[in-house]
């Protein structure tokens, strides 16, 4: 066996990560080759690990370990509100910038007609659910601020209008174009507290 | 056991990998926990595999599963050319530019006196063993074009003056300050043929 095919397609994956290509793919290949103990190894041994344990949250969509996530099980965060995102990224940068105290609900995407994602692909059925469950006053609608997100925002806000829940989007700071996950904590801060009712 | 520590170890190992930061860690992660199967299993798989069995071949110090890697193994190498490279990447550029038909020789850095790199830190010695034992006639110094690599260059050469081997570096076509890895194939092949007499 040749352990230069290994490296090889070792390389390969790497390539196909977003933010690298095949030459950042080398360096970085080498770089864990070269730090194997305190670098290559423990990093097999966490992606397996996270590859093993990690799934989805069946009530919010959010990566978990169990069945349903630390934030939906915590009764602390049990406030009224729940914050609607597109992707799990989203709600870290909720998390990072300390600035929402309810729950989460995480989409999974956006509609888009172009990519033949309808409503049936999100996971907005369960969304309608939860408010009466989880006796929930306010759905903050924090998609970013494209066509789609805010497409998609528009469409959930119609499905939820009538369980009479109230409904936000976030607002000021959030700059035309803008995605949630680029936000510095301020900025999230901002349109955060200026929510305005859809 | 609460998985989104693991998860953010991950991000954190992730972040230090050169090319990455925190954002692109972030971003990979999540890639790769939405292609569990396709991706950051057998990804896990491959780096502790890798990490099981890549080593340094005796002989060159490139990598390899064995004791002596397949370039050194091969009589189809042993033209009498030994081309001294800083690092594998180095080599790696070399065989993708398929422009040398000979054996190699990876020093593993430049002399550095500001890191305390000094000679013994390198790997000259058995490069002044490996003359007369593979009956080289000609050693190709294709060190990077930095300070660094010409001061470990004219060392290499100095040390190996007496054995009376012919010794050329790479020539024109290397810009100034240049590395050897961010060069194009003919660049390279341009370098390699007219390389000059050191
Ligand atoms: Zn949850
Ligand atoms: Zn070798």
């Amino acid at each position: 066996m040749d352990g230069t095919r290994d490296i090889e397609a070792l390389i390969d994956l790497m390539a196909r990560l977003p933010g690298l290509g095949p030459r950042s793919a080398r360096r970085a290949v080498l770089h864990l080759i070269k730090k194997r103990d305190s670098r290559l190894l423990p990093l097999a041994q966490l992606m397996d690990e996270v590859g093993r344990t990690i799934r989805t949250c069946l009530n919010c969509a959010n990566l978990s370990t169990g069945d349903i996530c630390p934030i939906c099980l915590s009764e602390k965060r049990a406030n009224g509100q729940i914050c609607v995102v597109e992707d799990v990224a989203d709600l870290w940068a909720m998390e990072r910038a300390q600035v929402f105290q309810g729950r989460y609900h995480v989409l999974g995407g956006t509609l888009s007609p172009l990519d033949d994602i309808g409503p049936d692909d999100l996971h907005i059925p369960k969304l309608r659910d939860r408010i009466a469950a989880e006796n929930v006053r306010e759905v903050i609608l924090a998609l970013n601020a494209t066509v789609d997100g805010q497409t998609t925002a528009h469409y959930v806000a119609q499905e939820l209008a009538p369980t009479g829940v109230g409904l936000s989007g976030l607002a000021q700071g959030m700059p035309v174009g803008g995605e949630l996950d680029y936000l510095d904590d301020g900025t999230l801060r901002a349109a955060l507290s200026s929510r305005k009712p859809y």
